[in-house]
């Protein structure tokens, strides 16, 4: 059975190779006709490296506004309740607007590029042009928050927004002016107009509304900020509205039987797979590293002290900074084992939903606080109320950020004919395992929650306890599946262990029971 | 003619995805062959994501140690020329040493996951135990350079790079043991004890030099800086060991004929050019977004200041900043255009060499120095002998970056039948203009340098000039290129430009100033 089940995975990865390479064949093809309409210098290139450049761009801009909490200094003396406080307030509210709103330019960016998928020299410069100015967005957040009834920063981002929105209706309209370089679906289809059109008015719909709200900042500033929240979640509530509508009037009423899938909005419309990828491996390289940011700079000893204070002893010296590196190879952990748990997650991803996109994004924002949340953990005195508070949020955050890794597996689980390989469908044979891995992280950082509550005073031993045990769980976690399935099978249905029954279960490889028994 | 040419690319792409479809459809049969020896739960993954979520942590961790050299404050009153030397004594010389051991980290595990082509949950643990080690060795740099007659740095490093050894030993001897792993070179080949023990020799070279090392830095400590220089020069001193060897015998000794094509260290060896393009790509990601991070940590004023220095006028307070602005989008310009033109480059490259490879690692650590330039020239009052010094110092940087870029393409050019699509080779359709792409930046950033040796009042208007016309100068670049063409045409072979030769030429195709004459 082993045998079958591993060719079944290779015809699998086969299939998504054959996919791979029909595109380009298309794309032969197309050009071939198309290429009377070209001159002879313009090389069109595939777009996949821009692509894979502007996601790691926008995954470190996502990222970028966590440093200013990390770096903000904690006062020992006070109750750590009241400066976490004050963060909330402005720094943590400030990260997480930028990483949402960064994010919501990172979907347009894909849809745009669903759209084009063939780039020139043109195309690449203008959409450096538009990286450019994503990158600034962060710093317009910034002035927001320090700011709040100062117009000046909301005026500065709602002029960002214009501007990326007008390079890309100017990407649009120069990549509809050489047909080339567009998907071949569209190139295909008739009535291009009608997509031009279409594209634009989705494109241009942001930066019109960001123009009402700087025209409100000047006269009812509150307005604005009411304006720029309906901006980030605008595709939701448009796909709610177009959901009651179509229930009370009755009847799914669709605008048009060519609509671009990929410009509906809709839950499950289809994103890039691909690039959800690379832009979640780039928030998680530059959050694993960015505490050895700090340490390689702040954490060096000065020569003329250590000359002084420990007398030449430079471990001595280096001791005092322990916490760091301990805080250090704890958040790299632990943000290394979520990426693997999101890597084993994709690599049996068919397809991402915007759902699942939905999820992901706020998975990587609890991602994003961990090196803050575990820096925190070792800056305060043993045994202090700080100290387990500090824990507390670690528990927390890790745990949001396995819970979402869990939520996107569930989304997917709802449409699994679209969006999952057969194995870890529901019934599967990897099904199981695939759940174990998911919840890893979720049960213990509960778990570890639970204890510090109880055993308050050992709270930091617990923490480490964790940190060092999981790795090895999820080394021998198979093992462990497997026993628990056994145990699970032998304490429910021993009835069904006889051998007649096996067979034909196996056929229909349902239940991942079976592989253990057999 | 166009038509051909262009779907000569075509083909030339689809030839591309052949062989990219070719290997796992070999991988589908062998791993049918040997999945007897796996266990049915084992799932064999494609490593693509774990090589490109490797690549973004190294190319982060590379760049990392440019961060304390930009931070650095240099005092308005003295001569800029003596911190600057203070400056490369240490910090400078630490950035450089780290990015070239990092790089030969980087090398390393190219190679080893050439060996190693498909990947299961196991190795991707050990892989990011491997990563977590590597980012530690910034730090150890750091250490060495600011206690440089202490051993304590150079016995962490030594320690890093010898557990990294046996991590990696690890990954090939678990490889070896599920022969399905492996490359189809490897596994289709009936001596494997051979490779195997070809490939852990080479790996424990580098980790057992170090125990040398640490040996010696107990007894005498400059020797093992000097054994630590030579494992970084290593590949290319045992090459030119042995081509002395083979010159001074006489006619070339091969030790064996079957001899591991990814293990040679020949400076033709060939790189995977996905994975260079990968590393590329994130070191020039974080370096354009390097000075956003300080931005949006340290230029925020704060509310009490603008309220009593500026009376509540924030725009005059951001006014104190304008030259940080400047500074950002000067470097994120122009770190975006050497991108640019590394992907023209690159999209022509069929197969990366190790010296090219080497090259792009010069390009890349001269890249990383742009921001610090970049700020230097905004810290220093107008006219003054530090602003000119540090107009000139970013020259300098960008025509070193710009010239070993140009440096790959000459190195190609002389295997071009290997490495270059046949439209950028000597005489090829776009051989002018990728000359004039590559060269655009060495010589704007000469004559720039010139320009302010001479008006040294104007320095900074000129530079600015500079920046701003860059940009603009790439999308009219194939305009310029063919009236120069045009123009050397008219001057030099004017006798040339009679009908009945041309026909005769195009179909050879060799000659770029064809195209566009006809």
């Amino acid at each position: 059975m082993g045998e079958n089940d591993e060719s079944e995975i290779i015809e699998h990865h086969d299939d998504e190779e054959m996919e791979k390479m029909r595109t380009p064949r298309n794309q032969s093809f197309l050009e071939s006709v198309a290429s009377s309409e070209k001159d002879g210098y313009s090389s069109t290139q595939s777009s996949h490296r821009l692509l894979a450049y502007s996601d790691a761009l926008i995954s470190i801009i996502a990222t970028v506004m966590i440093l200013p909490v990390a770096h903000t200094k904690f006062q020992d003396n006070e109750e750590l309740k009241q400066s976490i406080q004050a963060l909330l307030t402005t720094k943590v509210a400030v990260y997480l607007m930028t990483f949402l709103i960064v994010t919501v330019a990172w979907a347009a960016h894909i849809r745009l590029f669903q759209v084009i998928e063939r780039i020139d020299d043109t195309l690449a410069l203008l959409n450096l042009a538009c990286m450019m100015l994503i990158t600034f967005l962060p710093y317009t957040f910034s002035l927001m928050a320090t700011f709040p009834t100062n117009n000046l920063g909301i005026l500065l981002f709602c002029a960002c927004v214009m501007v990326i929105g007008l390079v890309q209706a100017l990407i649009v309209l120069y990549g509809f002016s050489r047909p080339f370089l567009l998907s071949d679906q569209i190139q295909m289809s008739e009535n291009q107009a009608y997509y031009k059109r279409r594209i634009l008015e989705v494109i241009m719909r942001v930066p019109i509304m960001c123009l009402f709200a700087s025209v409100f900042s000047i006269i009812f500033i509150q307005v604005s900020y009411i304006i720029l929240a309906i901006v980030i979640f605008l595709p939701y509530i448009s796909q709610c509205l177009k959901w009651i509508r179509s229930k009370a009037i009755g009847g799914q009423v669709e605008d048009s039987p060519d609509s671009v899938p990929f410009y509906t909005y809709h839950p499950s419309e289809p994103l890039s797979k691909e690039r959800v990828e690379a832009f979640s491996d780039g928030v998680y390289a530059i959050v694993a590293t960015l505490l050895i940011l700090d340490i390689c700079e702040d954490n060096m000893p000065d020569p003329s002290v250590v000359k002084k204070k420990f007398d030449n002893n430079l471990i001595a010296a280096l001791q005092e900074y322990g916490p760091e590196y301990l805080a250090y190879f704890g958040s790299f952990v632990t943000v290394g084992l979520l990426w693997f748990v999101h890597h084993s997650l994709f690599l049996h991803v068919t397809k991402a939903t915007r759902l699942m996109g939905l999820f992901n994004t706020f998975s990587l924002a609890f991602v994003g606080g961990l090196p803050l949340a575990y820096q925190l953990t070792q800056e305060f005195p043993k045994g202090s109320r700080n100290e387990l508070e500090a824990v507390q949020i670690s528990c927390v955050i890790i745990f949001f950020a396995g819970l979402f890794q869990l939520a996107m597996w569930v989304t997917a689980l709802f449409t699994e004919r679209e969006t999952l390989h057969p194995y870890v469908r529901y019934g599967g044979r990897e099904h199981a395992f695939m759940l174990a891995k998911l919840s890893l992280y979720p049960c213990v950082a509960l778990g570890t929650f639970v204890f510090t509550c109880v055993l308050s005073r050992f709270s930091t031993s617990i923490f480490h306890m964790m940190e060092i045990g999981v790795p090895f769980a999820f080394l021998v976690l198979k093992l462990l599946v497997r026993v628990a399935l056994v145990l699970l099978r032998w304490l429910f249905c021993p009835a069904r262990n006889d051998l007649d029954s096996v067979p034909v279960e196996e056929e229909d490889s349902q239940l991942p029971i079976n592989d253990i028994v057999t």
